[in-house]
């Protein structure tokens, strides 16, 4: 069993060995936590922010998409309350000169996270139980000093507060500032989500485990605004939807759980939220939040705007603002943990002691849909043929290196679904060998069905 | 004529009025050009990048595709040059107090661009021909001073130099520093490229036309390595195929240019650069920079890294540094060029004064394939039953608000090139009516085969 283990070392090996992920800017000797999605690992992402896309904005009635800028006017940030409150509680061991987190030095001692305690109540805690310095073992700490997670940058020719922006720490507030003009030029009513993929930056001081917390990072996040009332009914809905959605493409049930937090745990302006989270080889970690945020984050751009964000119902004849249930999901994370879900170590013939390395990715996410491989490099240009008739429809390798048996090792270990070879039978009979990844059963297909067999087994 | 004629302002607003575009931040008074993508626009501009993916990337038998970090370790832009040169010359009117770019002065009094002249050059030019303050007419000007176009942040805790970083000002060097990485990890043999799509920031000093030029925006790059001598042509297969794709998506010949850069404007290290532009109602832009870079950029970060960037030949038994030829576009600028390029007004009926707004997008680039019209609102189960087929496949909007006629219109100057009608036939024939954008016409197809009439009628 120990030989099977599926470890984060191993995970994190394979993507670097195969193309998934590279360390960033690596030739320099890195940039800390920052990594760069390789010709495989663009695939893949790029699969799963379009089977979020498919199923919360194209596949939906009443969704519809956005991409707003990176960089707002910083107003946007002082209502959103992200530069009075956006800060980490950080102290410095004096002995050993390392900073932490003290809410993280807490969460490590209890095992519980330590949301929303005061400076006070942390400082008080951490002396009370003695917990010490992490890296050093003293209990030499400074005093809790707040500091704020946005980026800064500045635009235009000086570098003075008047030019200061942020780099955005998350998408949502790009769909608040937003809601008039959504909601004047598409002519939705209320109810109606707003989606959104796109980067955000947090300055974090303790990112890691690969992907999983990193500073520069991607979201897909989608505000549903519903009439006040209906918004726990929404929040039920959006919970359940998310949950499916992981599963429709094949995270395996024991690995997630659904975390609802507790009264004391809620943001004040929250009535519920639950967190996905995803059992990694590291432990739980959170996927994906959901949130009904009642009409804090219009009603903070209505008072700090002056503009008014209230929507008229025409079927009540009311005016209100709407509520909001906001289910925000990490792409990177997800993406990840598709990756620790679908990573397998098989044993393909025990005496043999044959055993091989497979990624059962969902066959929508997977980088490579099919691998064309010609039995013989006699065959390259057929087999190129076929290569050429399926890359107009998806994404196909194509691989002449080595005995068949290597080549289909290789594309288990990417996740390839479908490996097509072409044989010296194939020129007679217009029909190729299609292995299935998980099965290994090979079935003869005709050559000039292979795009409509592929399509039909890769619906998402 | 002059009724139809075409214009920014008819642009812009279209654009503002039906979704594609919103300043961004616009309910805090904006920031200086900054754009939002609406949910039509972000649909047109994924379609852009996807068909840019699919022709550079999926249908390619050479390249793969990246996707690197816009935070990297800022070792990357002293190698490139980007901070020592990347920057604009300066000069502020001394009467008025207003700033400008030097090179921009002498390029709208000579109407050529004025690339490549030292601030001599240009100081002396400005002085002998009196070129005056476009704001106030002095001509007491500030000597020039270079400003550095890349953003600057900090990362960590304190805002000390160590602790400085760069928004990327181009995605192309994510590539070049991963060259070995990808190289090693895909088994690619030269020649082969490697695609990009993403953000990046330039704090230009007078931006403008919309989203032609802005600060924070998207790039599409290819760099192609190839063995030295094969560079001048790959330069003309590159440049031939980019012509191609814009042609291939139904952007107008006439409108399109191909120019090639002189000797003495060419950047030292290039043999050869073809810069293809669009004609916008602005004037001629500048889309898509294709040029050979020789081994100037890989050469840069070998000597900077101390790292190898060699490539070892086996057919030629050699090492060397690949040469890049480097085809560069623009993601608004283009998705620009084509909303431009599509936007009509049609004379319907001349007597009748009847005309019509109509945007003659491709199909693949249109932001919905089909609108789905109820006759009347009692269909309105039935109509969104096929609504619910077809959004399984493509993007989909639905209207059942006002006249037939009223909502084909709404169709036509969004793009959309089929409109579905479903009537009080269609329950008992299984058929609707479908009607082309272009040609007005319309015919009867069998709901079982709408998803497929459609996508064949899509294809790109």
């Amino acid at each position: 069993m120990l030989a099977t283990e599926k470890t984060m070392e191993k995970i994190v090996a394979l993507c670097k060995s195969r193309g998934f992920v590279y360390p960033g800017s690596e030739i320099y000797g890195g940039l800390s936590n920052s990594w760069d999605y390789g010709p495989l690992g663009v695939e893949f992402k790029n699969n799963v922010k379009r089977a979020w896309w498919k199923k919360f904005v194209q596949e939906s009635p009443t969704n519809v998409g956005l991409d707003a800028a990176i960089l707002m006017n910083p107003e946007v940030w002082v209502a959103s309350g992200h530069v009075g409150g956006f800060s980490d509680p950080l102290m410095d061991c004096r002995d050993c000169k390392t900073r932490h987190r003290a809410d993280k030095l807490i969460e490590d001692f209890t095992g519980e996270p330590a949301d929303g305690w005061s400076n006070q109540q942390m400082m008080d805690f951490i002396k009370e139980h003695d917990i010490k310095c992490p890296n050093c073992g003293s209990s030499n700490f400074t005093d809790i000093r707040q500091f704020n997670l946005m980026f800064k940058t500045f635009q235009g020719v000086t570098e003075d507060a008047k030019n200061e922006l942020y780099l955005r720490p998350e998408t949502a507030q790009g769909i608040f500032v937003n809601f008039n003009n959504i909601q004047r030029t598409t002519r939705k009513k209320v109810p109606f989500g707003v989606c959104q993929v796109g980067k955000s930056f947090r300055n974090e001081i303790t990112p890691g485990n690969f992907i999983f917390r990193i500073r520069e990072f991607e979201q897909m996040e989608c505000e549903f605004f519903c009439k006040p009332g209906t918004d726990l009914e929404w929040f039920e809905y959006w919970r359940g939807f998310c949950r499916d959605w992981l599963l429709s493409l094949g995270m395996t049930e024991e690995n997630m759980r659904l975390r609802d937090h507790a009264k004391e745990e809620l943001s004040f302006y929250s009535k519920a939220t639950t967190d996905i989270e995803y059992l990694f080889p590291f432990g739980w970690g959170e996927l994906w939040g959901i949130a009904d945020r009642t009409d804090y984050d219009l009603k903070q751009h209505q008072e700090h705007s002056g503009k008014s964000l209230e929507y008229f119902d025409q079927e009540a004849n009311e005016r209100y603002i709407p509520y909001v249930v906001e289910p925000s999901l990490g792409a990177d994370r997800v993406t990840l943990a598709f990756l620790c879900d679908a990573y397998d170590e098989e044993v393909v013939d025990a005496e043999k002691k044959d055993t091989r390395v497979v990624m059962h990715l969902h066959p929508a996410l997977a980088p490579f849909k099919a691998a064309v491989l010609p039995l013989s490099k006699k065959l390259n240009d057929k087999a190129q043929e076929v290569y050429n008739r399926l890359t107009k429809h998806f994404m196909v390798d194509y691989d002449d290196a080595g005995s068949i048996g290597k080549r289909y090792r290789r594309q288990d270990e990417i996740g390839t679904p479908y490996c097509i070879t072409y044989d010296f039978d194939s020129e007679t009979d217009g029909c190729v060998t299609v292995r299935d990844r998980d099965s290994m059963e090979q079935e003869r297909v005709k050559i000039d069905d292979l795009v409509h067999y592929i399509l039909k087994k890769i619906q998402f």
